[in-house]
């Protein structure tokens, strides 16, 4: 199976205007491509209208494609319409197995087998949505985050009958079209993104339920704390920073204990030699052989940059009463 | 039980030298106050001063409060030394649950009772750490994020002989310190930005256990997805935004069948009415009234100014080979 060069592709289908089929249509569109964006609901037009006005602005302040113009969008409630002559597919329906699975067997009918088609769903595997097709070879998980038009991320998967060369392809594609493509090696329930964020999210959830905490407590500690870090740099090498010299190894033997303990939910894995051995490696291969003094001066300077955008930094007058 | 003006403070003491103390010492000393730090250990004086090289220059960059000096900080072994004055204790040695109860007993029979004892505990409860001291009402969790002088949240907890006014007492004073404080309501294992945080860290050593994601993968995810988000908004507002015009009703039911698959190790709460009802309101608080078309708007701006400088925009020429 080969693919025409993703560099080639010109007009993409947008399949489902909600909120993540509205933000890839805006990507797309600031990007250079022209976008055919199809919803059967009858009030998704004005909705999709309505939406690419405010986000349009922001769009042209980050700078658009040399080509990009926002006539270059049309709209139709007919699928066939949206997908005629389409370089590439996102699909953005509702995330139901059934129901994907069915669109994909009827896009496949309809688009010829050398273009892809790449689905936005959350977590469910491409295996089972590609399950009805006749082509499912080029068909892959293309999984964004809200809203796509800002947020890098796009995780992308095959399923059991996607070809390799067309997951090599949608990573290819959607660097090219300004996205930070993940590439993952495995099918996974949740792909990587969501499977971190629902862990979160379902801690959340039975804080709120049980009372220990309000949706307000929750959001001001994340935002407020680590969620701050977490911009500029993922768990494993934010704890790495905070393990001291000896890095993640003092930090993971240092709370070993409070993985015995019940501070969320779920239950932890048993800190074997091995993880012990995948957590450092792969911490030192993020560090890139660079000294922790080293590390921890570039996490600060970050940190003081998105603080004084953010305007989160105490004032230096704040202390005035001493002295 | 009364406390002295927290404005008043001019002296405090930290009690371990390790990546925790030496940063909040940095970062009380920035903020203008005297410290005295205090490690029984032999290489952590020379560890402190190589630390406080470090950080001095970025608190510099930031701002130092008018009567700061580095000059102003002392290091002793001797825990006497450091104690000695101090209008406020905060506490940075190994979290570990025997440690800190014998600790806290030293400290209290040295300290004068006025004077309030906070610990940086990661998660053990206040209840258990003060068990062993007279005074145990001026003790409080006062739990920092690394590296303290920069991330603006402390979380502040009583345990159960700990007197409300000394909970009252720590998180003005920490506010009027120049940190975020939150005051929780009730002890709870880990509090809750490190419940959140272990939820996700547990995932992450699972996923990296089981060979499902390595390091970088998972850094790389939370990097450049949903990472961004938190620096800006927390998980509830950020699945709110991310709902349409229903917010988070919309999500909590279209994602219902997300908490019934095993995207992660958590097992869900069940989604009652009153969960609903907890989780709308609590986003509606947060919202403040304003029409979701404005909290875009709001979102969307902080994330292009976050990502701006932290050079992750895509550039505008990135799809010139276009048109």
């Amino acid at each position: 199976m080969t693919f025409r060069d993703p560099s080639t592709v010109r007009r993409i289908a947008i399949v489902g205007a909600g909120v993540i089929g509205s933000g890839w249509a805006a990507h797309f569109l600031a990007r250079g491509y022209e976008v055919a964006v199809q919803d059967p609901d009858p009030v998704a037009a004005d909705r999709f209208w309505t939406f690419l006005d405010a986000a349009w602005p922001t769009l042209e302040g980050l700078g658009l494609a040399p080509c990009a113009a926002r006539h270059r969008v049309s709209f139709s409630r007919d699928i066939e319409t949206a997908l005629e002559a389409a370089d590439f597919v996102q699909e953005c329906a509702p995330d139901d197995r059934e129901l994907k699975a069915e669109l994909f067997a009827l896009m496949d009918a309809v688009v010829p087998p050398g273009i892809v088609i790449a689905s936005s769903t959350s977590g469910i595997p491409m295996t089972d949505i590609q399950a009805k097709s006749k082509h499912p070879e080029r068909m892959v998980v293309g999984h964004p985050f809200n809203p796509p038009y800002l947020i890098p991320l796009v995780e992308v998967v095959g399923g059991r009958q996607t070809a390799a060369a067309a997951v090599e392809w949608a990573t290819a594609f959607y660097r090219l079209a300004g996205k930070w493509s993940l590439r993952l090696d495995r099918e996974l329930l949740g792909f990587v993104a969501n499977r971190l964020q629902e862990a979160l999210w379902r801690e959340v959830l039975h804080m709120v339920s049980a009372g220990e905490a309000t949706v307000e407590q929750i959001d001001a500690a994340v935002v407020h704390g680590p969620g701050v870090r977490w911009a500029i740099m993922g768990p494993c090498l934010t704890f790495h920073l905070a393990g001291g010299e000896q890095g993640i190894r003092h930090m993971l033997q240092h709370f070993e204990h409070a993985l015995l303990e019940p501070w969320c939910r779920m239950e932890a894995p048993p800190l074997t030699d091995s993880l012990y051995e995948r957590m450092e490696e792969g911490c030192r291969q993020a560090a890139a052989d660079r000294p922790m003094a080293e590390l921890i001066r570039d996490r600060d300077e970050a940190l003081v940059r998105v603080l004084a955008i953010l305007g989160r930094l105490p004032a230096p007058g704040s202390s005035t009463h001493l002295g």
